[in-house]
């Protein structure tokens, strides 16, 4: 089986890296814009060759998005106009909108819309590692628009990366994404912000940073060129989120500036629930 | 060298492992009005046995406090009533209001104000390990307030314990803490509120809590009677950064709904440079 990849940085990459040692793929083509990143992927042994797009689809069984999601949005209509029996996917971390825009695209079912939920804060071919996927959930939306050929070669593929698939419709993922996933990033970076106004006034702050800073702005190392795209995306969810989270905090801020020490203690306990919520759930037993 | 340990959870429990380990003390006494707490430690080995408070006070050499801060702010001026030649520290996570309490203590200079910026979410005798604190900073506050025989008996036992230290006012400390520590862990409990209560209707959304999402939320597991007291103690602190992180999050929210993504963008390029500041910061160079 021959493999495209479009986009080599920390995704696209650790697919090429997982299906290689896997043996998935006989053969991996990679495409990227940027000479530097096919380059690096090459070196590394990410992918076995790099081709132009165009002529990568005509190789390829299977052909992975693997791009920012506006850019996904973009270049998914021009992909599926040149398939004829490979199978497609994304795996943006919105779904609705890039739907949307092939929606009615004759070559639709051969199309599967995906997202495997992993990542780490670091981008680019160079950030890709091995077991990145691994036993992390990896979600496949509108599964009835894709025919039986895609979807199997898909839930194939992330069986292969060794995810643990769920299934939902877009509108869904996109609710949900932004709850346990684009709401942290938002967090992490408002996070940042706050420490590096003050610090401009006082460079030995960051002297003091403990591992619980460390673990609470690691994600705010996450790259724009990917996050500008998905909060655009998904605006409506991610404001509903953020003004969720917002008079959470504000009511933080008046128990603590009122003294009100039980009601403090009481959203606490309320909020140490989320770890039993967890541990709990068989997703992130591992 | 006899230490006593007043407070047998996570971080007294694991300096009592550590200071075994090191062969710092010949003894470790361990004080703890929790029957379970006194039983659990004896078993894991944390202190060689355990005793009253003024018992323990009148063997030892070195009487640490590691209990929250409001009961430290209760228990201190008590213990340096009973010291005749011995050094006293706590651990707590705030400083201004302790050191306020025993300023004009006759015994004030067999006092050290310190706290070892190390923890995890966990809590009790039973969350303690061993190597905590090793490479972590230890902050010494108002060491002039110090007799020399204290600050020397304190600073080894930082030493032992392999941290890093450094010297500030207990004002400069609060106002720090509330930045690097304080609101990691208000903006963890905030987005624990936030998805559970989504959860409360939709039991199925923590099944994609990802990698990014477990981070964010860890501290969020940190128990209500440590960091209730703490808020209180450093409220002026606290309520300056929430308002600072508040307005952060309102800039993302204003950005996002206007579909403004080149101020997004130069919002997260701007999060962005927290990486570079704590990676080129020496103390985080492990």
């Amino acid at each position: 089986m021959t493999i495209t990849i479009v986009g080599l940085g920390l995704i696209g990459g650790s697919i090429g890296l997982e299906l290689k040692t896997k043996r998935f793929a006989d053969r991996i083509i990679g495409v990227d814009l940027n000479p530097v990143h096919r380059d690096i992927a090459l070196e590394r042994g990410l992918v076995d060759e790099v081709q132009k797009l165009v002529f990568a689809i005509q190789q390829s069984d299977i052909i992975i998005l693997a791009i920012p999601v506006d850019a996904i949005r973009i270049l998914l209509p021009f992909v599926l106009d040149q398939v004829t029996h490979q199978a497609v996917t994304d795996v943006g971390s919105t779904k609705y909108c890039i739907t949307e825009q092939v929606k009615n695209h004759p070559k639709r079912g051969c199309y599967v819309a995906s997202h495997p939920m992993a990542g780490t804060e670091f981008s680019g071919p160079e950030a890709a590692i091995p077991g990145l996927f691994s036993k992390k959930v990896g979600i496949i939306c509108d599964m009835a628009r894709s025919n039986q050929k895609a979807l199997e070669a898909i839930t194939n593929l992330y069986m292969a990366l060794n995810m643990r698939l769920i299934f939902m419709n877009s509108k869904e993922h996109d609710l949900h994404t932004a709850y346990v996933s684009h709401i942290s990033h938002l967090t992490s970076f408002a996070l940042a912000l706050t420490v590096l106004d003050k610090e401009k006034n006082d460079r030995n702050i960051l002297n003091l940073a403990s591992g619980g800073f460390d673990s609470t702005v690691r994600l705010a190392a996450s790259s724009a060129e990917m996050w500008v795209p998905v909060f655009d995306q998904n605006r409506d969810h991610v404001i509903e989120v953020i003004d969720t989270y917002i008079a959470k905090m504000n009511l933080f801020k008046s128990y603590i500036s009122e003294g009100e020490n039980e009601k403090v203690g009481e959203l606490i306990h309320a909020a140490n629930q989320i770890q039993t919520t967890l541990t709990s759930n068989s997703w992130n037993k591992q």
